[in-house]
């Protein structure tokens, strides 16, 4: 089970390092990409045809403003694709949000909240999960802990 | 493999069938069901803590408005969710999107297009796929397919 | 009288706590507590069957992003329900403020301003004044008061 | 138990009406009436100031675009105010929205959703069953029987 | 001539003093006052009503989030009145904005920009300046020296 | 006592007319010019420069989308400048308003409502009514004319 | 003087045509393509990879929703890429803009308004009128053409 | 070969100064200037006018809040003219961006992103290289050396 990262700035590392901590947590192993829809189209292509083959199984693409990489990356390959979409300077992350999620009919992009590192390791976690009873099981224990930690948190607040 | 399609009213049935379609056509069972997270909480608590053994592997999650059915779901299932925003009658589908993608970290929901039904089920058909490589090899054949479709167009259009 | 307090989590206290105060001042017994829709379905079910059992006349429910937990507890009880929208950290609690407010027919959502806590409680009090005599009484106390003060603050801008 | 309705134009009893229907069915009395913020400042004053008097125990303010009625009245009155937005012409109901629930801190609105008056109605009667009982139960049996019509339409769903 | 400009609560000041800076400058006369629509109305009513014969002949209001003094003065007075919205902790100003200027058809609230109090000014100005020919002579002789500065600024740019 | 009306397509004639109306209600004298900020520049210029003396004293800019008309005449007289934003096939208006409200620092335009077209005649009457004693009577009459008619209608709806 | 105008479905033709027309009265080239950045992934980089060598010196990318073809375009070419954003069911267009506007840096596309296809025509014809003085004077003698309509519709208008 | 900038405040020129060093890396002469549409209307128009006569083949516009800038000087010239909407205090933006891109039928504005300096800079370059090929050349060298530039962060990254 494999999950490529791939971020569209080294910029967006501050965000998508969240995801990785995530991954990390659950033992999924995961390859972390720079890769450019826009200044880098050759590798974008050449990474997204050549995903199936080198293993991977769900494609978590960030990117902000006119954020086009989980897009070009879903149309060159049958995986699973999450669209992460990076609040910019300006708009807010509206933008990004918009471009991400608003794909057309055909190229479906699983797209989760404005900086929403967490939450998109997380789906695809949740995805590999189908095929992977024991992340199915740890996703069920990750549950159950945060149940528990806000409960926890409950509890201290009762008792101030 | 099966699929879960919730909606929260009949309502948004004239745009979940367009995902029906889909599923159909990939010959991907599923089960369609009529479930408020607001009007019958205990279905939809019911619903998705059965659904794991149910045989259930992915669900789909349709409404407008305040739109809290997919959250409500993913908060009693390990399952991989996708949430389906519907237009209502104001505010253009802009109060279904950010209720049903701006999820906080813990709780994924895999969001598509607003209406984007068809998108819905090719999203389930791309998570089944990770599993079942039959539905890998038919999303290919989607893909080529739609992309000869459009050069076909793009011909006669020339042609014209 | 009593009023149950509900913040998703606990960062949204530095808000809540403004409500606290005003129903400090008003002398009207609350209890806060940490739940979440998504995190902790069940307390969130638990908590909204039984709040009113527990005496529990009012409910005011704060949360942010895809803000759910209002919606959720309404499911849930007869009870009156407060929603409190949290501004998060994009989109300027827009996406709060509509995940509170646009409920579907049915189950409706008392809504007040982004973080606008004192008015969350002092609704919460507008709404036990109907019962509550002395309630009405110091609102409109309260709202001389507040008049005063303006009144005094404009006749010192005045004399600057 | 008296809830009066008040709206800033004729044109908006269009969608005020499904708020008298809902009062209707809980044998709500109710009394509804033109009051504009704007071309009648006075009879707005005058209302508000007279409505606990008048034996008013809630007030439902309806109102479009820059609607200030909520407000207004709320200015004059210790009474609880839910406030309903109206749809107009442009905005999609936007401007209507943020002009009711936006309220600076002292003088809450109880908002429901854009044109939601069978909200407003019901919550309404939720504020009125703090102190009626009869209203309470009223609005459980009203609960159960939305999710018995929710299942029941499912499960027609389900026999297609 | 006389201008009264009038803002919903003291935090306005920081934007409202680039106003009386601007009126000092043209020599008008004017009174600042701290009048909220909703923490008192009597006060704005009072005022409004008697602001013709205390000699006002424009009224800047100045309010922001669910910004209701504009028009709750303009439902009072045949003067004319200059709407400021002022930026609040959230929305950017918008819900300010469209509480002021969406005003319904009857009582116009004449709106210039968020926090755009120069121009609240330079407005109430040019109203007056119908009737006070000093006043179009002191406008025209502040565009002049306008347009001079920027071909000033302009120069020394060039000039770097 | 002249005002200009000017659109910059007949096309927003249909919204423009119903300002002619209230000038014509309130005998008013104006002209109506179809005069184009971006197509006709320099009758835009001419006009506005020599709009003063030709006896205009308040000019409306009627424009849509990036609505620049009433900037552009604002930079060239010191009249003042009645804004009137006009929706267009997209954005529902929004391009529009803050195309006309939001005038940097120096030049105002009195903007009001999205096709607000009788109160940007209204406001037009408003404005020379500093200097014309009769228009602020008429204006007066207007008020309580308005306000009869409300309360007319309301007595009306309750002895339906 | 070749223009290329791409559109990512055929659907987009009825606002599309209308560039076709603009290009037509200036008597430029152009050919008009059906191209999708996510259906047709291959196609798109073929195309913009030999536009140059094909002839193509500007080109038109028109698209709705998470509108990427013109940014797709633009990534494998240098020459100058006009995006064209197209009004789709939901948002008003305004996904489309954002998606085709905010460009990240290194890509520019320059951007029309929403449905503006005559104006992307223009665009083109301009950027081309840099090499080609015959454009150069026909684009003046169309603004001059443009300005005597208006100025005629104008004298229409008053000699009504 | 040579640019115009414009920039309506000298404020604006912490973000024009960024598309003065692309065009500097371009060794494309260019002149920046400050003038306002609003402040110094008879300098736009002679600018505007005289650019072409003045060997000026592109003219960037930058502007911030009701932006005209960009459209007053596109009336009066048929040279290109490229939109760069500036962020100003409120609004985050949108006001700029839908003033200078949202232009009517007959007068383009080639927009940018919202403070996208450089993308400006470089869309002049794209323009200008269409009659000029050593500056095609040098936007393919630009081009190929923005795509090792990620490469090589991405391989960094990989070694990290």
């Amino acid at each position: 089970m494999r999950v490529a990262i791939l971020m569209g700035s080294v910029n967006d590392y501050k965000v998508v390092e969240r995801a990785e901590a995530v991954l990390d947590a659950f033992d999924v192993e995961y390859t972390t990409r720079i890769i450019s829809a826009h200044r880098t189209p050759s590798v974008a292509e050449a990474f997204s045809k050549g995903a199936e083959d080198d293993g991977i199984e769900v494609i978590i693409a960030a990117a902000g403003k006119a954020a086009h990489l989980a897009g070009v990356i879903a149309a060159n390959t049958p995986l699973p694709i999450i669209g992460l979409p990076i609040k910019s300077s300006t708009m807010d992350g509206l933008d990004s949000l918009l471009s991400v999620v608003q794909m057309p009919k055909g190229i479906p992009v699983a797209t989760v909240a404005i900086d929403g590192a967490e939450n998109a390791a997380l789906l695809a976690i949740q995805i590999l999960s189908v095929k992977y009873p024991e992340l199915r099981e740890a996703m069920r224990t990750y549950k159950e802990a945060m149940e528990r930690e806000i409960i926890k948190a409950d509890r201290e607040f009762q008792e101030r």
